[in-house]
């Protein structure tokens, strides 16, 4: 590996994304033969201390506590970017700017507008810059995209597609960013809706065209979390407004012509990771549910649906990992990214899904908000 | 047995659902201890000679070939109407001015004016009315309702609800006459997409206040059925327009506040009567498919789902029935239906669903194609 | 059907078998073209009350509460023994020698010397014999021997086969008379035990040729059943030894070298009605559990196991009932089973499995049992 | 992390279980509060060119040929052994005398003999001893114990345990080491077998007492493989004998009075990696399959089976790794075990399972081959 060129990375954000991007960068070399080393070399955040534990824990060689530092730094080639939606296209835009190559969690933005802004950054600039929709990269997911592509199921005509979580179903769950409008742009729509938008349209090849929705705030109002500002000033006692979405369902039609539901929810009680994705075409079907991540259900011929376990070296991924049977779990999504992501960098290409992937999936986000939020386009039921 | 009151039987039609139908009225008796015992009494078809031939197989005593005889003769008191949705208003009508009691397949008729016509003509007569939405009396389905009214599941947020069939994928399926719309009234859609409707109304005990829908039609044309007029016409050659949806999809709102989602569809490869609803509450959810019908998948306090063997003698109906894990098939759902209509019958009380619960599924698959047929209602997405 | 043959049937014993007999009987008319018209004529039982009371429930023309008479009665030609084991070679035998076509329920008898001499007497009479193991006619069944037999599987290398059921697992549970070796034989082992051995055999078309067999009676003793000759001696209030097993467990080989497992037990918490088999051949496997009885799982070329839903027209015995994915039920079984046997009575041959194929299985049992009982065949771990 | 006492590891083998136990050693720091940091010191293999390429990848600092040598190193304070069979006592016995602590992957030794002297080695030695039955570290399986051991499941009466995998069913497949009994000691047996003997005695806290089994080699010549000597001297066309078994089947009592009936196969067609266990006990029951590893079945109170999602915090292990619903894979049982480990060692106290309870298996397997090597012990049914 020491005959590699090394690649420096550095990372702004080490919550949950922060962690296991992480370990994607620090296992990628050892499964696959990568054209860039790649360093662990900065890890930025607002607090020094726990910015320095993260770092030690996790084993990123330094810190800043302004990504901007980290920006400027040479020995920073790759900005990865695990922030609230909020901060995405500063730090995209800027990192760009200084000539950084850029991977963004999704969803891209917290708006088509920023959205824009980004993929023009990254359209005048040499980076390269892929958004995390990690779930592409789940070895089930690529081999469906790989059926559909040898048009194994045909012309596909119905896309069923739903992400069930249940995190929040109690009341009492407190008012994190993730349920506030300016942090995370929205709710589930946008965290959890935005993976099976482009889980969707990496599989089916095609893209969403029109849509008709509905949204749903059930718990409208939460105890503040524990480290708000707002808590601090209330006493603790306080509530306050969730300002996003619990739950979004639209139904619309793919570009080649299929029909396609979508659901994200976090109120699926007893549901915790359930993106689920059906496609049935003319010749045959598949369905995947991520609870069960080494399967992918494939129906051809009309006949009953068979359970493939992706786990044989042939399937996308897994030659580098075990032997079939030995499966592999949420964290290899994104070592597999980052293999992508440091190919495409190497080879100069664009890695998928680029910015201008992304804000594909940000405008199907518009249209759904737009479309839910007109009660002129729903259809009331003669009583 | 030979002490209860004897009630007569008439049926109109002897294909699919007339087979199941007589299976019912055969066997209910066996099992349940009814206030009133059916007699077999007259098929009606229009052929003499297959109408004999169906009597003689199913047992049934007499035949006519003109409806209107059967509901004339005294000693038939039962109307069961097994013919496409065309003739249900008619021969509705007719048995319940003629003062019977009248039990008739789904969907109630294939318009809303229909329907509100039986539902008229149900409000001045004596005769009880059931319209046949079997899958009520599915043990899982009638175990699902019973959870829900007994507050197992918490407020509801959520249901999911789908009808999947495959049998029309071919495109040199002919077309019959489910494929048109003089005769069916709506295709996916009011065949299947109408028990889905019920079912989802029946368990949660709420219904459908407003949607947004889209239909299509996959396969517009098809070679013309051996037995159809037309084909006779053409030599055998043509084909003819496929005039009714081969898909239906809607989202939304339930009386209660649950978002809700339905697909009816008739593409959906390997599939074949995978109806399938997955409700999910405050404090419980639960999941059913058909093509496992012996099987309810229940969550509560958001832990894993429960797979219940619905076999079990304190189950709906299941008493009557096999030990636990010998499971029932589909024919069983008619029975227990023909049962629940005899008791209503004999207690001069209204069975469910009566005439006017399924006016009301009527009402919103009338919704439905109000909402798929207007383009304004949709949202396009910006390219 | 009125120009059919008809043929007389009395039926001995009308509890739980007695039951699905009937129902059966009453219903395979309905559905398949036999060659001979059953009339279900007369029902033999100990009491003239409760045994006219089943007649009429169940649709049987007239009683007996000798089964001496029921045999010889000029209206009856076929005599389905629905008893418990201690009388089916009594019974069987009677009828045989009046000249009577016989199908007896499983196992054939409590030990291998009377069902010898039930196989004797079948030899040397005219009528017919069928041992009434009914899971071969479970569809899912019938068509995993076809893929056997068509040699999609190849050399077969493992059967794994269980019966788990839990209904006496609460030690309050009564002695019921499949408890009492006298009346039944013995426990788990000849009540289910009996129908994976003859399940195996059939699928794999090999029979059982050696075993190592251990057995358990976990609850030793237990209530006297409210209608057992000793409760009211008792007052209610006393306790019997259960005289059989509660689980057998065996390993051993197959005519055709296959390794084979099976366990039967009444002590599998949870699981109701669990007859599984599972195949491992050179070319494929199948697996099969009667708690889904409509489905069957299918491996070849060595890729992932197919859920093949068995309700398509050209599966075995399904065209005759419902369109695909409307599952059948337990009692579809006996139907089946009483269709081949009146085509067989109907053709002159011998229908299967016949009172001989009965009796290789009362030999497995017999040599489970050897096995089972001669410590010295075990071998302790070295401690 | 920088304050906590190093501890110096190395490893010798790079294969299979080389990768996967660096791949542990690599990153259970970052997910564990490790009261020991362990250093990935030295890689010992026979090439010196290929171990330092694995060392480069998998990030060993240095490496050597000769395992004496890493043996004798001060900056060694661990070893870890991933190397066939017939080589763990001498390396296991030399680390123990060396003063080392030492985890070796299983089965502890090819025979009973070594692992006593293996466990001997370590009675008198200060280092501490692990066998390497990382299956008991799926979080699933370690919660499965939490149950038995609570008591959630009665008194245990069955245990049913097979691993089923077909990676030898082609007969073109070659003879690599593990089919040679010399160097693997058994074939199915041992190499799979031994887990799931483990894994019994482990969930169920008791054990294996004694057994009835049945060995079996399907595949009796196979072509040598390419790298071995014997293809050099025969030109590459070649066949040597399978000398190890293929499949081996028993049954036998646990110490708690359950019977246990097992299976251990290589030519289970279309299963990749089932280790599937399911217990029954007299108040509940639990079921788990390893190609579904991160659900575990559990029924309580003779109700169904619940399929619970081993992705909750306060499951075992599964606190350090990601939220509900994001799974893990075959790899992370192996990084519970070094946290295990290290967390014993710093402790001073023994690691589960020590190498005591590894000669307990081993025990075990000799048991299995004793009475499968014993004709007597099978009884012939009677033809």
């Amino acid at each position: 590996m020491s005959d590699k060129t090394t690649i420096g990375v550095g990372m702004v954000g080490y919550a949950f994304m922060g962690r296991v991007h992480s370990q994607a960068w620090r296992n990628v070399g050892a499964f696959f033969d990568l054209p860039l080393a790649p360093r662990m070399g900065v890890l930025a955040g607002r607090s020094k201390e726990r910015t320095s534990a993260a770092a030690a824990q996790m084993g990123w060689a330094d810190v800043e506590t302004d990504w901007r530092e980290l920006i400027r730094r040479d020995d920073v080639q790759i900005v990865d970017i695990c922030t609230p939606g909020d901060s995405h296209a500063d730090i995209a835009i800027a990192a760009l700017e200084a000539g950084k190559h850029v991977i963004c969690e999704k969803p891209l933005a917290n708006t088509v507008a920023e959205a824009e802004a980004m993929v023009r950054a990254a359209a005048s600039a040499p980076g390269r810059t892929m958004v995390a929709f990690n779930y592409r990269r789940v070895p089930a997911i690529a081999l469906a995209r790989r059926y559909v592509e040898e048009g194994r199921l045909g012309e596909i005509r119905h896309v069923r597609a739903q992400y069930l979580q249940d995190w929040i179903v109690d009341p009492d769950f407190p008012l994190v960013w993730r349920l506030q409008k300016d942090k995370a742009g929205s709710g589930a729509l946008g965290d959890i809706g935005a993976h099976i938008i482009d889980t969707a349209q990496f599989v089916t090849g095609q893209h969403v065209v029109g849509v008709s929705a509905l949204t749903e705030t059930f718990v409208r109002e939460r105890p503040l979390a524990a480290d708000s500002a707002g808590l601090a000033a209330t006493g603790g006692a306080a509530t306050g407004p969730v300002t996003v979405d619990d739950a979004a369902l639209f139904i619309g039609r793919m570009s080649g012509g299929a029909l396609a539901s979508f659901e994200a929810t976090r109120f699926a009680t007893g549901r915790k990771n359930a993106l689920r994705i059906e496609i049935n075409g003319s010749r045959g079907s598949l369905a995947f549910d991520f609870e069960a991540m080494n399967e992918l259900w494939v129906s051809e011929g009309g006949g009953g649906f068979t359970r493939i376990l992706v786990t044989e070296p042939d399937h996308p991924y897994v030659g580098a990992w075990w032997p079939p049977g030995h499966g592999l779990g949420y964290e290899h999504t994104f070592t597999h990214e980052i293999k992508d992501f440091l190919e495409a960098v190497a080879q100069g290409s664009d890695p998928t899904p680029s910015f201008a992937d992304g804000l594909r999936v940000q405008r199907v986000l518009a249209a759904v908000e737009q479309s839910a939020a007109d009660a002129s386009r729903y259809t009331l039921v003669e009583d």
